[in-house]
């Protein structure tokens, strides 16, 4: 007998789950890339531009290095004990190891921690958030984990029971979320960013949205922000967050807080602020608001992705509640050490007077506004081409132009059975190796179509990236022209 | 409105699920080492002894060298342009760090990298199976996973629809088996390994679980083997798993096989098969059997069980099965890239000839030979214990003894409200601070009751561990006896 596996019979949620950031556009570009090694010169460009996703170290962003000596040195404890070692790693790199391996039971960082980390590094990560915040944090409340994916699919697997559980999204979202929702077999509940306003959030609308979900049966219980946002690049206005915390109560809602994004901000009249500031800046406590905020050392200017380190901080939950959190994660018995520590480091970064701090800060700062050159330079080439409007990124990584396309390209899309947008990111792919993601793998406005963007390549490249995507885009206008 | 979460409505698979390791003994014994600390001398014991999880490091096993350098050098790359370097570390390890580094994508050992890990280093691995196997290995067939878990996880996320999907999993197992399927919503189909024959497994009882389980409308579409046991500590005979391998192509199902401890070797005239090599030997190729291997750096003489590092290989499946296995691992990005490095080291280790080879040998012997001489120790205390029978450890790091209680111990357990096994797990850990787990957390013949105990306490202190627990057992059995 031959084995009864099939794609017919798998399960239907695993099947239905889509995750464009790494779909068929980004498949299509590895197949490309190897024909670029296997056979040179056979495609109309010699290299793969990614633009698709957040991963800076890919594009050549190099690791701050304070980070990487204390992890080198937590990695290989042998060395503190040698001579050589202090010309090699800074003092301050060589004091935080020794911290850090006494904080960690046995100095084995080899070892299972506990299953919501080392508390050591939760005491440390609780007093970044202290220090970040004015208001205290609690190592009890963090869950450190492998990035911030996995704490955002266990909250997904703690809330959703069947396809009845709903969780309002914004509408475009990072499709984590559309994934993990799909996987866990809930439902999506769209609210709308609002464009014409910079990528706004309305509450009337988010009001609306929950009204009408709950008028077909769906039990809402959490709601997503991602700030700053994710594709949209906006952050969002305190009174707007306050309006957020205040209706999360209202409507008894868990509020998801993606704030993965916290030190990407490339404008100067904007601050991030968590939402548990805000909350507890409002006189809200444990008892008024289920608040789970999910950082990541995959982002910001350290954009150590593959590492894998990240925390939740979950306030305002019930002991029994928490229980249940504490078994799920103690399933995968703990996030990898190494990403741990990484987490802890980002957000005690070094200070003023310790040895590293002014190569710690002019690498940051470097990092930081190069990335807000890109972004500005994307920004305009992208509003400068015909059809083409483009919010600015205020925050985070992305930029997220809406394109007008011409009625015949839309059919063309459509004879290819592909979504405009995506079939307008394929053909740019094909003629440039620009990589962006379609909008609608993020969700949109029906009837409008955008590109994902990210403002990563090296800055070098921008002008290339702009030039090639113009000339494109011209010919592409040209074909299809009404 | 307070928020509508309470525990009555979180996703009733979380609530089902359960997870002996981490459960209530294991919680108990985090709260008396925090007593030992805070109230010196309040217990009748001055420190905890973990014997309930496979945590090597955190018991003072030291990370093998040769892989702590590599992984160093990997995570700060500047170390070797430096002439320092050469004396700290050695010349292989250096060698190995840049052949490495080589294969990773512009050296980045900080980005995101391909879903299913670094191609490079999954084909370093494929090439340390397939001299393992003497059958060829490819890296298109692996997937890196942060530990041996996440890809269990996934295997049952894609199999079980519903609660009418079955797996097959050995009694007594290793509870990551029936938590992921609860998660996952499915029905454990269990199949009993026979203690009297040193936990061997019957084709027959496997036939007569699934047959039963059919009748029942149960669609079995898996059978799980952990060799060597866990926590039985069996190690299979060839002929054994040439049955199994039938019997998983006769009836159509996917076999899961979990080979974590394949370097868990403690007896002469026994060696470890891969499941695929035994299936490759009998002429079964692609076609005839889906085929997943689950190894891990957790387990084996490296022990690295912080590093979160393993891997899948999977075989037999078809291309569009596939294709939704590389989509669930996408939703999660990619694993960590230290942990990818070490599964690469752990399946390619110095070899003769190479400047390490010396000292790795004699760490890695020196490791194993160790947990032979504690495990045969543990094994002739427990046989000496009234009431305790215990099988060899033929691998693996765990012993199963079972207890025969006396009725009034029993109905002491009952009114306490635990089962018998739990009740005497707990007494053990107030009496003596040593923690093991209930059998019942692993499942266990209805009326028989057995413990799991880790053989990884150092060794030094194994006759401690022998001694207190004779103490203890004698007065338990006073106590209760008939």
């Amino acid at each position: 007998m031959a084995a009864n596996i099939a794609v017919e019979n798998l399960n239907p949620k695993v099947l239905k789950c889509e995750y464009a950031v790494r779909g068929e556009t980004a498949i299509h570009a590895q197949r490309l890339q190897e024909q670029l090694q296997t056979q040179p010169g056979s495609l109309p460009f010699d290299e793969i531009l990614y633009c698709n996703i957040g991963n800076p170290q890919s594009l050549s962003q190099l690791p701050v290095t304070f980070f990487r000596e204390v992890l080198a040195l937590c990695d290989h404890p042998c060395l503190l004990e040698k001579e050589e070692t202090k010309s090699l790693f800074s003092a301050d790199a060589i004091f935080r190891a020794e911290q850090i391996l006494a904080i960690i039971p046995g100095r084995a960082t080899g070892a299972y921690s506990h299953s919501q980390g080392i508390e050591g590094l939760r005491d440390s990560i609780a007093a970044g958030i202290a220090s970040r915040d004015g208001y205290p944090a609690n190592a009890y409340d963090i869950f450190l984990t492998n990035g911030a994916s996995p704490g955002v699919h266990m909250m997904m697997q703690l809330l959703i029971r069947n396809e009845k559980d709903g969780i309002l999204c914004p509408i475009p979202q990072y499709p984590l979320y559309s994934a993990s929702i799909a996987l866990h077999g809930g439902s999506l509940v769209p609210y709308y960013l609002d464009e014409s306003t910079g990528w706004g959030l309305e509450i009337s609308d988010l009001k609306k949205q929950l009204e009408d979900a709950r008028s077909r049966g769906i039990d809402v219980r959490a709601l997503v922000v991602i700030n700053p946002g994710n594709p949209t690049g906006q952050i969002f206005a305190k009174d707007n967050q306050c309006d957020i915390v205040k209706f999360c109560k209202n409507e008894g809602l868990v509020l998801l807080a993606d704030e993965v994004y916290q030190e990407n901000i490339y404008i100067g009249n904007k601050t991030f602020n968590s939402f548990k500031k805000i909350a507890r800046s409002m006189g809200y406590g444990e008892d008024d608001l289920p608040l789970v905020s999910f950082q990541s050392v995959s982002k910001g200017y350290y954009g150590e992705c593959g590492k894998r380190g990240g925390y939740m901080e979950i306030t305002g939950f019930s002991a029994p509640i928490r229980e249940q959190i504490y078994k799920i994660a103690s399933v995968n018995l703990c996030s990898n050490i190494t990403g741990q520590i990484l987490a802890s480091l980002i957000m005690n970064p070094p200070k003023a007077g310790d040895e590293s701090y002014a190569s710690y800060k002019a690498e940051k700062d470097g990092i930081l506004q190069s990335l807000a050159r890109r972004a500005k330079a994307l920004e305009d080439a992208f509003n400068n081409l015909e059809g083409f409007t483009c919010n600015k990124a205020e925050g985070a990584m992305y930029l997220f132009p809406q394109i007008k396309l011409p009625q015949k390209a839309i059919e063309a899309a459509k004879a290819a059975k592909k979504a405009p947008d995506a079939f307008y990111a394929l053909r740019l792919l094909e003629s440039t190796g620009i990589v962006v993601v379609p909008g609608s793998g993020f969700g949109q406005v029906p009837g409008t179509w955008h590109l994902r963007c990210t403002i990563l390549p090296q800055e070098a490249k921008i002008p290339a990236v702009i030039s090639r995507f113009k000339a494109f885009h011209e010919a592409f206008m040209a074909e299809y022209h009404d």
